[in-house]
């Protein structure tokens, strides 16, 4: 048997989440089909870590063990040829028996979209989150700081986290403000990307942390008031659930 | 009466073209439908020139004559909640009843957008022309060259165009090479973006241009051809009509 590990990009816009679920209509759900067509073989793929529906991988990663004799540069295109144009094969490595998707990744990287210009941008409008009022970019970045390191992350999750532990470490945190793209006029602010590198999140916990730093950024509190909310590990501190579609896995590592 | 201009955006991934057809489902029916909700006047709107089937705009320019006494600056809001997502009003102004979206207009630009990396980008997937091979952008900006200034486009125009004049003015044509977003690897080379700023365009002149670049950046026709094909005045001896949804319309400027 070999162990082939793929990297996938997806638009989760018209998908149900990455996970295969009771009715169907998972980014699984397409890979698996894809793989059968191609090497005749039923397969269960694991990958670094469910996206829940709506929400964006730019660089997923999914490993399956497979009988199939086919080199590793050939399945790309020939997966791709039999997935929908929204699940993209990025790049396939044959890799050792010992690689998980999961239990084997480092860190990962989320990153999320904000739309700050007043009027939307259509043809970014599945991967932004449409938030029409400027934001105070430098509370943010102060709240972020507070997060940074190992702490119990509690307050960041939603109430249905099922992980025992709620300990996870933020590497790298930080936000990168675009210019408009849809203005005629150069240089104009029109968007904020948030991205957040950690050994692993919890259930929401990107969305829940996005939508207390918009509470930050609109002055509804002060930037000092993450390191507080950390600290009470209690979810109804924290703010709302970001929306999803402002959500995108950006990126998984592992250890070479 | 007052006249207003506007400038759209849309995706035009879903709809028939810009201009009116028997059949429906074009971005002017929407203009229309909207202006007619918000103002209760059945209006016709002027555009700058229609635009093809799956062909987008970044900023396309309308104008229309209107009665109603709504502010210039909230119509787009208004617009926007009653028009489809992919369809957006940026800014609107009021202008002198002799402004007029087409015969007004002294240059456009418009985009053409080439994916050149192997797997392609599903987020941009509605916006490039996938062409999973590189091209020779040397070569293509030499060919660039030869149409720069005033010529008779006959050569780059379909055969159903009614226009009587083939003569425009092209002032500027460029290409940016453009970094995959898709990619892991930093800096790699991803996609290349065309422009063409011209006094107006003929019926599928840009498409045309960009399949016949496409060619001389695939080394099927030497740069050299390029002033050829322009001097010959016949639609055959110039390359293929690229696909529609490369195809933006990116801008329209008016004498202020």
């Amino acid at each position: 048997m070999r162990n082939i590990r793929i990297t996938v990009s997806y638009d989760g816009t018209s998908y149900s989440g990455f996970q295969t679920q009771p009715h169907g209509n998972t980014v699984q759900d397409y890979l698996e089909r894809a793989i059968r067509m191609l090497s005749g073989e039923t397969v269960k793929i694991t990958s670094s870590g469910r996206t829940d529906a709506g929400v964006h991988a730019r660089a997923q990663v999914i490993n399956f063990t497979t009988a199939s004799q086919i080199p590793a540069e050939r399945w790309c295109l020939a997966l791709n040829s039999r997935l929908p144009k929204d699940i993209v094969a990025l790049r396939a490595d044959e890799v050792p028996l010992s690689f998980h998707a999961r239990k084997s990744a480092k860190r990962k990287t989320y990153s999320y979209t904000i739309r700050t210009a007043r009027i939307p941008d259509t043809f970014q409008r599945r991967y932004q989150f449409h938030h029409p009022n400027p934001l105070d970019v430098d509370a943010m970045r102060d709240a972020l700081a507070a997060i940074l390191g190992t702490h119990d992350f509690s307050s960041f999750c939603s109430v249905k986290t099922v992980a025992e532990s709620r300990i996870r470490t933020i590497y790298d945190a930080w936000i990168v403000e675009e210019t408009d793209q849809m203005s005629v006029e150069p240089n104009q602010p029109g968007q904020l990307r948030f991205y957040f590198t950690g050994s692993g999140f919890l259930y929401n916990m990107v969305r829940i942390l996005v939508g207390t730093l918009i509470q930050i950024g609109e002055g509804k509190r002060p930037a000092e008031e993450m390191a507080a909310i950390l600290r009470g590990r209690n979810r109804a501190l924290a703010g709302p659930t970001a929306e999803a579609h402002g959500l995108m896995l950006w990126n998984v590592e592992y250890a070479e």
